[in-house]
């Protein structure tokens, strides 16, 4: 329980970090999608570490569908992707067992199940389990690409450099163009250097990313529960490490009075749009057709190389811990195609609801 | 689809803003528990207006209980609550049918439902269905009472005026002095002022609540697509106007370092706690045994009495709408118990499916 | 828990035999569908009491649709229909409390709900239920006689009693020539005579209901899990007195061989038919756009007025019981619509998910 | 979509019969329990070949857990089982793959998957699929046997041949001395020398099997739509081949009086029994607590090495189909083990929802 994700569009999860491998089982895509692993891979090598204080464990994420695609198109059975974990060393892991990693589900994931689950990594609670939530997504884009529906996120903020926000319409191009996903290139380097210095002290780093999807159709979502900004909202908080989520203009509402947030109809190219996009593409839980804007807040990474203080939850004492391990210095640049894959899972599985896509394809 | 929430503690909603009612289903409730009207009106009362600039609509609120309940004492078959609606002028509503208010859902509402939606009053996007978030939330509360988990929520921000932080144990207390549900007692009278000021210039204001779960057991939460935040999050953009959810520190680790943002572990009372709670009381999607802390933002009220320009979807045309009708000049206060009942909810949902509550209570 | 039903057209029932109601609430209606009570009265007044042995029990079954219907359409929100209970006798309910009945639910639901379940009438056990089936089956057939599919039933066997087949095309229509529903109108006269038999030896009767669904298109259903005799199966189990489903040749075919039990393919009208049924409308969990045939048996109504041996669960001691009340001989005709309405609701449901059915009807 | 089964205790099903693999992932499965492959293969086994008439397809069936066990234990992680597919020929399905066969989903599944379905060895909808279930089976089968629950089933018909019924006490025992798993062994005599003749005649021959779970507890079960028997009764349906489920008396009751059919309830050992168990341990949708009794109807091989008439759907003409490959000429031994599996998962979801196991085992 609590590892399938959607209606009809579906994902479930499995796999642990220094187990055998990460896996995820897709079900509900329609049949006669061309697919096949070299698509999922390219996704998956966006994620991949690169930037400044990414992670030394190299694992070569080499994807295989294992089953419902025949013949380089899917075949409406479910879809199990998996990539087998190779560059393993859980050593430290199991020397530091018991002393619980600050930040980090060791204690929370040791009283719920009784220590017996997989602490290797962080086992189930590893930033890799996003790795099967972009193999997913990347079945989700092809799929919502055919309403040319375009998903894309970027770094806005690497703890206190904030990026300048860029022409929606370029974003996304120059974002490509760094490996921290931030369009505002002079940030970008600010970023890096800030990134570089946190690693020198032995320290993390947070930030914030923002998604857009461009082209969403009109009327996605279902009142009053399952609402666009609800699960959306859902999907995102199963990316390890975000403590919050925002849409369109977010917590700043807040200080807006309604003559400054509303946002004004206007007539163009006869559809309606809306002047602004504070709601940031939801009203009533129902998608507008404007550019669906979300925020993550993601927590500078738990993993730090410096002493703290903790518990030894075998001993029932006080100890003091560094983390070694290999960790990112800062995950976001690495959670910018996490993002991107659970917005889309969602807005396809709205997508499929809504009943905008054949159930076979050709 | 889209109107039922929750695995095992389930609540399905109906009824529209000037339609016979508002209702909901709640299932799942184990048997046993002693349940009167009075009790669920007792939790609606909290949330009738009565504060400064509350909407001028009085509705009797009046809570039957239809089903589910035999001699005092619920029997484990669904509980339907409904409160029938009373006071309905939907004359303005008529009038303006196709004059699209801005920032409402009139118009994904029209799309997505062909403009067959009763649009009286928002109809089902009114937040008049919070009302029935709180019957729900008055059973839940009830429930998890019996575990000593506590739920409360208050008003942090309004507009520009932010409320100072109180010593946890105290802020319940305080809040509950004044109709803002505010526990900095100098800052709501600011926010009074705040908002007789907007009611005066037709306009409106949004604001922040902040959620506290105190005594929610460690291990709540089933990771990785069902955990305790995500769900949280889910069932909080269930009430209307709300726009960003965050968890502890929320959107503030952004700025934050690893060594700051980390909460230390220690023991106290021979029990593990962190000394510090940024992490709002979850960690890997499961919660932490400390207290759960989430704050909502909330959008400026959508009606206000001035001009503002739009479309008539009908004509297709530009036009101009004051938004008339009742409404209050700032929700927030009136969101404050849908808050509470959305996180009772939630949890109480967590706690059947942990099997912490028996199935028959005595 | 449990009480709800569906993925995208879904069911929440609540209400009990002696409690204010019998309610459900019915989501995923596309908007647009033109509805009113009569309607949904038309279809109740089938369920009605009439023929030979039915019950004295005279409710008026006045339906009421509570939300989701605006000017005489469904408005895409949640339909809440509710028939209040009226002609309520507990008494005999009350005095026999503890004293188990067999072959009711009384034993099982005392367990299940440590007594706090509502007995008065069965309760939630009651066949009353089906009332609030028969609702939402009206809708369902509303919405799937759109797409030419036409649900109905009859009685194929009362008692030894077994009705001869008649054509297909013509079964509904005779079947609607007696209040037993019974197509071979010999055989439901000898069935009139052995239900006033039994009712004067103060004892009840089984039976066995078909169930046909015509123009079904091809492909619904989802295997492995979903599939669209196993939802279909399911669904009848929840009309009580339900013992067993059957597909087609259903139990047959464990005497029949391959070569007599394979449906031949052929060409019909530039379209491909089976020139026999055995499959009954169901070929690898999805419809083949032949009839759909399903059988349910149903059990002799529990309730008999001869005393029976029983148990006093308050006491933990043997004793005797007559169950009086007011009760139907045979409940096999009453049950005819309940299992229309349960096929209606599971076929609509395919139908939705399959994309076969806008979302907004004109 | 429709892959995933269950509500705590959820298996997901993917594979096909000649792709890489069959496999299923189970989520819910309390943490600590202790399991290895062996655990599984040792199930797995029971479901091979070898009884007569059985396919010629030899398989390995070699069982890897994927993930969700470490160190010997369940970790609460979700738990995928794989099993490679070996002995794979598709040639035959290649050059025949637009004629359908009789009996089989070539036509349902080619018109639902626009003809991408994988054909070959009858892909998603080969009898194949059975070896997940039973997996998944075995880890039911090791969580209800806590509470001394067991399950087992046995053939009682086969073609013509009807087992006499045995003691129940014996029956499991019994029905393990031979490959039929027919507790009567003349019967299974019969049986042996009646496939060996219909497989002479390249014939094929259907059967029933009796599933029965002992020590079920009373309270199992979630009226309406969630009822034991209905769950049951759904699970059985996603096994290829079933055409019917019946409950205790099953269709028998339609024959049946009330005062015959009634169980008469009893005190024994200061417990409450029934002294016949007609209800077949259902009662109200709830387990009474006396043995559950379900029989399956299965269908006879729909693959005959006789020439059958049928379409080619491509060419959309009329042809003659000899159903080649390796098959078993009576798939009901070989179903017994998957009617285990089913009844096993089933009964431990609802184990797990009445909060009768922990969510720690030790």
């Amino acid at each position: 329980m609590g590892n399938t994700l959607g209606r009809i569009f579906t994902l479930t999860s499995f796999g642990e970090s220094h187990g055998s491998s990460m896996g995820i089982v897709v079900d509900g895509c329609p049949a006669g999608l061309p697919l096949n692993e070299a698509d999922v891979q390219q996704e998956v090598e966006r994620r991949r570490p690169g930037a400044a204080g990414t992670t030394e464990r190299w694992e070569p994420d080499k994807v295989e569908i294992i089953s419902g695609v025949y013949d380089g198109h899917t075949t409406g059975a479910p879809i199990c992707l998996l990539s087998w974990n190779k560059d393993i060393d859980s050593g430290v892991y199991k020397k530091n067992r018991f002393a619980l990693r600050p930040g980090h589900a060791d204690y929370t994931a040791f009283v719920k199940y009784g220590g017996f689950n997989d602490f290797r990594g962080g086992g189930r609670f590893s930033g890799r389990i996003t790795l099967a939530y972009v193999m997913a997504g990347a079945i989700a884009r092809k799929l919502i690409s055919r309403l040319d529906i375009d998903v894309f996120a970027h770094t806005v903020q690497i703890g206190e450099v904030k990026a300048q926000a860029q022409e929606l319409a370029d974003t996304k191009e120059k974002a490509a163009k760094n490996p921290l996903w931030c369009a505002d290139l002079e940030a970008a380097e600010k970023m890096t250097r800030l990134i570089e210095k946190a690693k020198q002290d032995k320290d993390s780093l947070g930030g914030i990313i923002e998604g857009v999807a461009l082209n969403v159709p009109v009327g996605l979502g279902e009142p009053v529960f399952a609402n666009f900004d609800g699960e959306l909202s859902r999907a995102l908080f199963a990316i390890p490490a975000v403590k919050g989520v925002e849409v369109g203009a977010g917590f700043a509402v807040a200080g807006m009075k309604g003559s400054e947030n509303n946002d004004l109809y206007d007539i163009e190219n006869g559809r309606i749009v809306t002047r602004t996009n504070n709601a940031g593409g939801v009203l009533g839980g129902i998608s507008t057709g404007m550019p669906v804007i979300v925020r993550v807040a993601v927590k500078p990474t738990a993993s730090i190389a410096r002493s703290q203080e903790t518990v030894d939850i075998k001993k029932m004492a006080k100890t003091n811990l560094e983390v070694t391990g290999r960790h990112d210095t800062c995950i976001v640049p690495r959670a910018v195609p996490a993002v991107e894959a659970m917005m889309a899972v969602t807005i396809c599985d709205f997508v499929l609801q809504a009943g905008l896509m054949p159930k076979v394809l050709s």
